[in-house]
């Protein structure tokens, strides 16, 4: 291992510069201190950096290897890497004055040859983070444990055949949670990789529901005998590394935790690149999230529209980043939750500055973004034809119908009797895309 | 209008001729006597032909005009016309010795100038149907109200944002159901063809979603008080015609139905092709409505993996009905469901008689699928595997976990402490295809 | 028919009122006027209105009948009624001051009783086309023979198994075709929507091939024996209706005229929507119609990328339009092509005016995209980059290679003797996006 | 390392025991000295066996890592770990009793620290692979450079900005074709893996095109100047790993083998997989292959239709086989091509033994979809309506033409002056589909 210090070529802080800025490591848009209603853009916004994307993938993808060629990931003494990857970690997290970061327990420390091995590490490591918070803006957003990557796993954890698995992902799930809650985590996440399955011909899907209900309950009750505060999130996605992920979109994790009487305690972590995935839009996931209470954070990224597959891509598409906002602040913004970048740079984008180009350029699309969304809630550019559309679901009748003082016989009398006969009024999409096209 | 009669070249019912017959005309597998786990199989499969797509299509689609030219679709007289498509259709019925249909109200009878008039029109159809019926071997597996193709529903029924539209719907509906009770139907379909939106700049999802819940709620409490049997069943369906629907899949009608309290009355109408649309597998769908306890009746179809929308082909693929059969006889067949052929023959299909090789070859796909399933489960094939591959959950320890009596803490300190490595077992993905294959 | 005069609200020409107009009947960015790369915006963009959609559509779906109501779509006498969508017609185009439009014959002129009449009907409108011509300042873009919508054309137009039907569709596009020269059409557009196929069981995709490329070739020889001297257009589209189009994306169109060697004769017609329904973006069209010599005309749309069908919206998407556009700055822009809004408005935009809000947005959106494309052009921004991305290969050895002056063993040798080790560099993907960003 | 022998549980080759066979190592169908067509199965299907999936893929996907654990992969000596896979490989090869196999250099030799080293052991495993084959049945079907892995090749090998690494590949690629030469090989194959782009931002087509147009003549030149007489086969695929590929699809491929004037020289190895990927059915690229006189040979397989990326799997799927060998055995079957199992065991499917299994039930799927093909041709069942479709165009006036002695105003004429009024023929699609139900 040959960690050359610096690993950027910069050591300045990114900082704002004004659209006019011609420097590509400032910001334009992204002034953290610049009020939108009400708030700090950095408390709007609550970025944080993935370890794993940024810190520990190599750049491989199933046809190639290695691209990256991380110095910190290449040693012997896999304890002393994960320090240097650490030491790099913070380094990035300052250069880019991010509030907040995530990690999965194995981003952050190597497994060992046990299991109690592995919580040890982790909680060395966890000691290191406190040290380096200590003198660090940099808060954490949420901890979670990797129970997707390695083989014992391969059959899901809380959906695994073998109760033995299941018991092991709770030995790693207690330990992530507790590092978790001792570095001040706002949020606990419990992405279900492997929950699902590779071909019905092998599969129980009743009895893998009910063990997974059962696993996020134990969770549950854990929190709140260790006195955690923050929601457990769960994360949508429909497929892969699974054919069929149970945690398949917004509506099918609601579903979910109603079935087994979570909804007090998880929330959605939703994610762009699983929301089309799962063939919904991002502010479509967003906006379902809200309607049925279960909005918790956003995984910040961007797919590729004609792929079938995550590619995790850094945020840059203004347009749909302001729909997203004007969803997310119409509903009051995020209380525990935040941007969490689970964005990987291009496997050919092997300079280490590129992390820096993609994380500056991608808050800056959501700082613009969020802008434009408050000027057309402050304009009500959308939430006005919005309340006239519905106006006659607020008048009498309508509420008379949704309060249930209308039987579907009242109601057909009065419309065969009375002869009604509705007429259509335009939706006017052409016009109201034109709308949000000023804005953007 | 010029109805020749008969309309179908042959007027032989056609007939089991055994799997060596050469006849187009006749049956190779579908051999209604014939007993499959105690029942017959015209009990089993339950077929029913349905009304629009072999009655009233005329073979347009968005880039062309209508092929078919049927005789009871050009005219002055719409009555009459009802009535000359009724005498094809119950002849169709007999020729294929089917024993249900189903219908939308306005494919038997046409919209008259006033929902009033559109009700007796209705009524008059209904009249006749019964009349025929009393003769025939037909029953109705279901009726259901069209709330999508009129102009008047173009931006949804119960999620229309004009109330005045909810209420028409709700007038639909009343006459459709107590005509569907008159004659003895075992369902009653709601289908949500617009209930969904086109674009999110308009739309109000939250409103729109309890509009919905509220008008599901209507109509349950109307079956009751008529004293309806038949469960209400809604279809999921993810998009088309609308860019997205409320009713997406099995897992978002679930989560629906919990919503809204509706668990105990409403069950789930499930099409192969709907099914693709979403993702899934039909397998997957069928697995996860009986999980969840929603399965109802199935839209027996087939879409095309290659295409983007509904192209309702007449199933054909054996492989796949194999699996779809084996999960329906797993758990214990349809009670008031059945097959409904939601099928349309392609528009270059003009001559009367693909009608009939259509619906004789998809049923005799049916049949074979059912044998090939039965077999299957008599030889616990698949089920054998299954349960030995779960055996782990069904041991003290799995029964503890999944009873709750296992905590977080109790679980992890097994695992970390007891120095717990748990070994993955093959999958046996590969093997296990083979041994369906010698069954289909 | 009832047209009432006027059928827009407005009598006023749309004009240009600058980024801070709060009109929406206005422009903010197309000011025809306003000079771009040495020429004038209307130039540049060559705006074309389309008959079909935007006069013809009556705004049903596969699910539901007309929604617009058109007073000229509704009457007996069919040849009244075509005059009256004329005068409709160029009243939108004197509205939005475009300098082109579109249309079938069928668009413009009733089909009449025999082919004879309908050649008959086409000429008779494009009489009354000349003469509003005369006064006007809309020229004709491109004509087209609608060769897919009747029911003849149900197995294609030019591949059907019958030559009577290749026949026929000769007849019309000749009639379409003399129409098309006559009006002083830029173009001629020869659209192939049902040469393709619906399954392959009753394909004969070879024969198929060589009759669509006999086909094609007649066309290019009448137009120049008639002295036509546009170029003949195909357009690339992948499926709809059809499962398969031959014409599937600009590269299967590129080795079908080579096939058949029409390269000199025939260009293409590129659809946003249609290139992605093939699985391309539409940058990646234009960029590889113009790598191989093929770029034509543009049918300026936008597809919806989670739907897998032509839903044809009006292109509202600026940033992705700036990259089209910087293809075909770079590329020289148009000669005889331009854009076509092959684009309908929603089946709820009921109102006279969304046709124009439509327009002018989408109008709009192309005028901005065409700025940003023009400074970026002019900066070099994403051209430089390239240009040393790729320098190597214009050096000494990189042009001795693609001179072919190096043999295979040559270029093996120096590689494994000369100790090769070629290092990567970075493929600043991130870096370039946000480059885009700032000129949006 | 420690590679225990033998690997299989098994020692004995598998055999034909008939449709009743209950063994699961068995064929039922595949009888490889059974006659088919004047030709013995075995010679007609072709089998191999490849290397990479079977031999070296350790079971990892993008979110996890190895499961398979193969003992030839652990350890300090690259060669002798080689030499260990090529003995697992042979046995492997026996007991499937397999004519052929394949592999890329990187599959059987290890990388060295130069490319001479890397040459240096690929040409030390020929020497086994020749000492193994003495006394083998199994031949090579093909070999293959992997251009694609290392991350030299990150932005292409061809196509790559960087002529050198142009020349590394042609270094990789001489060695390769020189060794499959020698081992008595029957094609070989260019996968352009990464000939394509990830981002239109920083590519430019025209010349990656260019480039990619001299690297196959230059191969085709040398595969002429040391006499190997096989054919050069390139390997359409869409997309994955890049965003998109230059081999996109069979008929991009026609387009660029006749721009580059390479058709004599080079065919098509053609992928269900990556058909599907592409948005076309096996049967169809093997129909247009044909037509377009570039079919090749067939990399066997199947992907998931619900999933967006290359799984790979075997293919077990009967009915879709059987269309692909109907075309097959109607264009004369294969000359130098076969049937590769490009198709890897799932990574849970972790026994030994399941690599047999896969391929033993796939070996039996094709045997069974042969036969199934080979009676419908014998009975005409689909190319006798075909002929009958088409019949028109063997008429005298059908021939005229397609020959050319018709011109447009010719037909234009007697459709117009003649009344011409063809009427469409049913497509009887479904009654095709039931014919075809009959032999599988």
């Amino acid at each position: 291992m040959n960690v050359q210090a610096p690993f950027f070529q910069t050591g300045a802080t990114v900082a704002y510069g004004g659209p006019e800025s011609r420097s590509p490591l400032s910001f334009r848009w992204y002034d953290k201190d610049r009020i939108v209603r009400g708030k700090r853009m950095e408390d709007h916004l609550r970025f944080a950096v993935c370890y794993w994307h940024s810190l520990c993938w190599p750049g491989g993808d199933p046809f190639g290897g290695e691209t990256f060629l991380r110095p910190w990931q290449h040693g012997d003494d896999a304890m002393a890497m994960a320090r240097a990857k650490a030491d790099v970690a913070f380094e990035l997290f300052r250069l880019l004055d991010v509030p907040f970061f995530t990690f999965h327990d194995v981003d952050a420390a190597p497994e060992g040859a046990t299991l109690k091995e592995s919580v040890a590490n982790l909680n060395a490591i966890a000691d290191l983070f406190e040290q380096k918070m200590a003198s660090a803006k940099v808060r954490l957003l949420w901890g979670t444990a990797n129970l997707f990557s390695h083989r014992r796993y391969m059959a899901g954890a809380a959906t695994n055949p073998d109760p033995d698995v299941f018991t092991y992902a709770a030995g790693q799930v207690r330990a992530a949670l507790e590092v978790t809650h001792r570095l001040g985590g706002q949020n606990y996440v419990l992405w279900g990789g492997r929950e699902g399955y590779e071909t019905l011909l092998n599969t129980d899907m009743k009895r893998e529901l009910d063990q997974l209900g059962r696993f996020v309950s134990l969770v549950v009750e854990h929190k709140h005998k260790i006195g955690f505060k923050g929601p457990l999130l769960i994360e949508p996605k429909p497929k892969e590394p699974t054919k069929h992920q149970y945690d398949f979109d917004v509506a099918t994790c609601y579903g979910f935790l109603r079935r087994y009487d979570l909804l007090d305690d998880v929330k959605l972590n939703i994610e762009q690149n699983h929301a089309i995935l799962a063939g919904h839009s991002f502010q479509h996931e967003i906006m379902l999230a809200q309607a049925l209470g279960v909005f918790g954070s956003l995984d910040i990224n961007r797919g590729d529209d004609l792929l079938g597959w995550d590619t995790d891509q850094f945020a840059m598409n203004v347009p749909e980043l302001v729909l997203a906002f004007h969803e997310i602040l119409k509903g009051g913004g995020f209380t525990t939750g935040g941007l969490n970048f689970d964005a990987k740079i291009r496997r050919q984008s092997i300079d280490p500055d590129d992390l820096l180009h993609a994380h500056v350029g991608s808050m800056d699309a959501c700082a613009r973004a969020l802008i434009a969304a408050d000027e057309m809630l402050e304009a009500g550019a959308l939430t006005a034809p919005l309340a006239q559309r519905y106006a006659g679901w607020d008048g009498e009748e309508g509420r008379a119908i949704l309060a249930g003082r209308r039987s579907l016989a009242a109601l057909a009398d009065r419309a065969v009797e009375g002869g009604l006969d509705p007429q259509p009024r335009s939706g006017r999409q052409e016009y109201l895309e034109s709308v949000v096209n000023r804005y953007v």
